[in-house]
């Protein structure tokens, strides 16, 4: 393999274990570890394909530094929901299109089912990741919008995704 | 590591990434790209996992060279459906299962997740992509037969999956 | 790339392969290969979060050695369940979590959509591998527990996850 080559495939294996570290954290409720996957000036969003293609601020969630993420986890942890459901991100494989601005630009679709303490499980949340990577070691996330492919997701406003 | 196994995690990565950009393509609607990741010769098939197994034709899509994979996504284009559902792919890891006739074999799972116009989403595809891949770069698909799980999927005839 | 990154990338291009193949061989229904991907000496358990969480052994499927994997499918194929559903297992991104006594820890979510006879589908199971990872060529598990999100899994006897 040329050097280009070995660089594209490292790049991808280490967006493979930031997306599955991500997701992890979530799943297992670490969330105190999420804002640990951003640089200290980031943005996060999540908001709805609708919401995106019309270029409207996100409605359901919004942080532009990491120590908004940490608040956010606190107001989240002190809500302090009594049995509250669980859920599972399956994420898909990332697509790296391309780099802009000193950042690797990744697409990545992921899947979110929603676990309520009963045992049932519903299809929560579907979209993609648009990403702006900081390519270190570790890779850290300069900006995660998270567009929701369902304009249907009030209820997001519990979790990041 | 030593060469082949170089070889093998850059087969790997590249199969992902062509996965990857796949999935995208179709999910942006960005359906005029979609023949661009075959050959010029090639063959793509929709089938049940029933009538793959009793070797029967395909009944939902076939198409034996990329005009076709043209044609058909005109095709689409002109029935020019108003307010149409969108769909997630959610492509799961490939299997390289061997090299035969000068291709890579690959099988390679996805699940396709339909959303509603009013926010509604339902499980709308599982199945396998059986694969023969040209490898170049980028990778081309010789040949992708899209193996649905389930028979019931009439409604498949609207989009490529 | 230096020596240690080119060893991580190759470790989990190795553990994808391993995760491919093994959802792979359940959903063609070839179970007989299912016991290889472990080694003689090994544990394999389903088990639910709720019960992984207290500790408490698992309840739905358990087998310590290579030997009983192979009784297991023996008795799966003497029970000869006419006309049985089909599964899909799409597996999410290996997190590579450490190394401890000798073994490559990793944890990996999959999500499995059942699909009966009619062609409904619905979304079966969801949940994690937690593995122990034996570094050779091929990679074979040393242990693997299915730990599901869902403690409704009653169903879930029927078939290896």
């Amino acid at each position: 393999m040329a050097g280009a080559d070995l660089g594209a495939v490292s790049l991808q294996s280490r967006l493979v274990q930031l997306n599955a570290e991500y997701a992890r954290a979530l799943d297992d409720d670490r969330l105190e570890a999420w804002p640990e996957f951003f640089s200290p000036r980031c943005r996060y969003a999540i908001t709805s394909v609708d919401n995106h293609r019309r270029g409207m601020p996100a409605g359901l969630m919004y942080a532009d530094s990491q120590g908004m993420l940490r608040d956010r986890v606190s107001a989240l942890r002190e809500a302090n929901i009594f049995e509250r459901q669980a859920y599972r991100h399956i994420v898909g494989l990332p697509a790296i299109v391309g780099e802009a601005e000193g950042f690797v630009r990744a697409e990545t679709p992921f899947l979110v089912v929603r676990i309520m303490r009963d045992g049932r499980m519903d299809l929560f949340a579907t979209g993609r990741y648009l990403d702006a990577v900081i390519d270190g070691d570790p890779l850290r996330l300069r900006e995660r919008i998270a567009v929701c492919d369902s304009s249907r997701i009030d209820t997001l406003l519990a979790i990041p995704l």
